[in-house]
């Protein structure tokens, strides 16, 4: 990887790539989901609405191979697929599990912005 | 909108719709930006890499209609526009900016998980 001072705001910086595998809601909702304890496969997908299992599978190898979680095969019959988030999926979650709260915290201030910004763009202000 | 229990998990409820809104790396890269203090547009388009015209318009219109910035025309020659942070938005820039600073602190080591995950694909360990 390169040796530049980490700058997400630079588009050829490598920790830009990591910040647009975060920054990205269904990494965020496995995360979150990840700090109750370990998931199967099938129990994310039951948990997170609209996640397709396409999806699922993309972004768990995502986080995978950034380090944020691991995947456990356990030689059992049947066979049985975890994921578990590793320490430093763990501190990441943290961070990500506030910007959830936030948003459930504050959901009805942002539904209120919202239905004033549509009475205004109805009430003829001009588009931008 | 509905008057359901905000839960960012369900993808019927409207916490959802404004949780993917927040939960991109446009909105944050933006957000984050605006912590500095107002911006033009030009400023904030220079100072975030990769960045389109067309992404930045319908970024700030969605930040703007969710009250996390407000947009402030100066009946200037030339005329002049700035966005700023409402004090919804900067509640939630704070909780941006952790995850920002979250990746570049965690940086190297997430290179080094990345490095260790390929090279233990390419010695063949079978994939998913």
């Amino acid at each position: 990887m390169s040796s530049c001072r980490p700058d997400i705001f630079d588009a050829r910086c490598p920790s830009r790539a990591v910040f647009e595998t975060l920054a990205e809601k269904w990494s965020m909702l496995i995360l979150h989901r990840l700090v109750e304890g370990p998931r199967r496969p099938s129990e994310l997908r039951r948990s997170i609405g609209g996640i397709s299992d396409k999806m699922l599978v993309q972004t768990l190898r995502s986080l995978e191979r950034n380090g944020f979680v691991a995947r456990r095969n356990f030689a059992e019959v049947p066979p049985r697929v975890e994921y578990a988030l590793t320490d430093l999926g763990r501190s990441l979650a943290a961070v990500v599990r506030d910007l959830d709260q936030w948003v459930e915290t504050h959901f009805f201030d942002i539904a209120d912005a919202q239905g004033a910004y549509d009475r205004a763009r109805a009430a003829g202000r001009p588009a931008d």
